[in-house]
């Protein structure tokens, strides 16, 4: 038995936070929001993430970061990539070394570009855990058979993460590649978004599986540029990952890009989806990183266009179609 | 303007078929069914393949295969894999041998475990090109953007037919490795029908992801076992292939799957589908030729088993859940 810090209480951290729970840990969440703090300690629900999913008595929720952490054996930072440094920041000097950091966004820094675990090794001496893969939280909390990869610098993190979370419903796998999980885990989304344009725009199966294989040609070009390797890319946290937010309806970065294609403003579909998006801060991130370090990202390009500089979906996927017949391996 | 003869008129064939016409090229289609060969001459629909789409003038069925290759430049083998053969004895001897034979249908020569392209060198001495790549037919009619791939022994013949095929909303891609298109091809089926058992269990987003991304590393396996290439496997030919058949409800070998997985006999699956299934004739073959050359597969093992030996296909899913816990390399 362990005792297990969620600092978020958002849909996959509080997912995560009841197989911990039904596993026998004590399990406390911090949220900054006394609402949901209240709805988890006294309702037993967390709407907003959850539904009407019942959460297990081991989980207490906590307004306070110190409260929540007080005797932690493991924290768990589950809120969007843009919140990790403050977040990191916010409990510096108030843990043990020794305590390991598991990062459960997908994301890269805005304006440095930096990787998540960098993020949070550059505040914290703590070891860092990533846990990633195709794991929707709405599945996770029903038992449906999930599979996830644990990766750190140093894998014995990594096996204790593995142990920490198996289930005979969720699969832990240990992958030692972590910028290769980081950075896929973080692009896809992008690649989610600009799949949800196209089924926006009313395009076929043809046309998204063409991009999704164009698309991890794209995850894994900058991927290995930035020091990963293809097999992690063409693995869970890639490729599969890809997969189930591109077929999703639970993907907000999907139904995002599906609210755009159908022609609504960034803006309004933002708003609509209600929840951090986290693809369009990638897209921009890994635009502004592609034309830096010169590596070609056709997706990633169009969308950006598509995004932030008001050109019309339709004429960026004919771009795309129509471009000088070529074979397919470059 | 070239003369094009496709020898079957099923669904995938009449699409490419509708294609060439539309590029003012004279198309021929033999059918063994006279009910087919009137419907599309005077009805002008093939409503078994196509529903009510419009065929047009450009497109002739024939009843006889020797009217239909009569003065053929280009000859598509458009029938199921296990016809191939028969369909190569039928027209040896009626063709000159530069006419270039198309193959696109996607399997593998039961008892033999050839690849289609070698049972057509076997019959005939004309060049070879295989098309293949995820390009549903219901989608190619309705010009929805589709991309495909052509390959051959020798790229002249490929780049040839990709000349042929291209049109603004068909993107054909060329790929030098006719081993690895092949290959992707037949495998992907098996593991489609095994990602429709998993939709017809009930299963998620979460355990379809995990499969189709294990499936890849078994596409991979075989494939490179047999002289095909990585990066072919993980091109459009396998895994965008893959992800059009598994997350489309176009696909005869998902939906086969699905009728499986809800508890279904194969018998009475295939008999509701009511055309080929590929991946089942594929697994069996797969599955004799991984215990032949000792390779691990254990999708296409699990699908054999609850296909052909009657193993419960819940119970194949807990334990490819519970194996022992792993690095998701290996």
């Amino acid at each position: 038995m362990s005792k297990i810090t969620f600092l978020g209480g958002g849909s996959f951290g509080s997912a995560l936070a009841v197989l911990l729970a039904e596993k026998d840990n004590v399990v406390n969440i911090y949220d900054r929001d006394k609402n949901v703090v209240n709805e988890i300690n006294i309702k037993r629900t967390n709407e907003k993430y959850m539904k009407d999913f019942a959460i297990p008595k081991g989980v207490t929720a906590f307004n306070s970061i110190e409260e929540a952490i007080d005797g932690a054996d493991y924290i768990v930072l589950s809120v969007p990539s843009h919140v990790i440094r403050s977040m990191c920041i916010a409990i510096k000097g108030k843990i043990s070394r020794d305590i390991p950091i598991i990062s459960i966004a997908k994301g890269i820094e805005e304006d440095t570009d930096k990787r998540l675990s960098v993020v949070i090794e550059e505040e914290l001496d703590n070891p860092v855990v990533v846990l990633s893969g195709p794991s929707h939280a709405e599945e996770v909390v029903m038992k449906i058979p999930t599979t996830i990869v644990s990766t750190s610098k140093e894998m014995k993190f990594a096996t204790d993460i593995q142990d920490l979370f198996m289930t005979p419903y969720f699969r832990v796998y240990t992958n030692d590649d972590i910028i290769g999980v980081e950075v896929g885990g973080a692009v896809k989304n992008v690649i989610a978004l600009a799949a949800g344009v196209i089924d926006g725009l009313g395009y076929g199966d043809n046309t998204k599986a063409a991009l999704l294989t164009r698309g991890m040609k794209e995850i894994s070009r900058v991927g290995i540029a930035l020091g990963g390797r293809a097999e992690t890319f063409y693995g869970l946290t890639g490729m599969g990952d890809l997969i189930v937010t591109c077929t999703s309806m639970h993907s907000r970065n999907r139904r995002a890009g599906l609210l755009i294609g159908k022609g609504m403003s960034l803006e309004d579909a933002l708003k609509e989806v209600g929840m951090v998006v986290e693809g369009v801060k990638a897209c921009r991130a890994f635009y502004q990183l592609k034309e830096r370090i010169g590596i070609s990202m056709p997706i990633t390009d169009g969308l950006y266009k598509g995004l932030f500089e008001g050109k019309n979906a339709k004429s960026i996927i004919d771009e795309l179609m129509n471009r000088d017949k070529k074979s397919e391996l470059f």
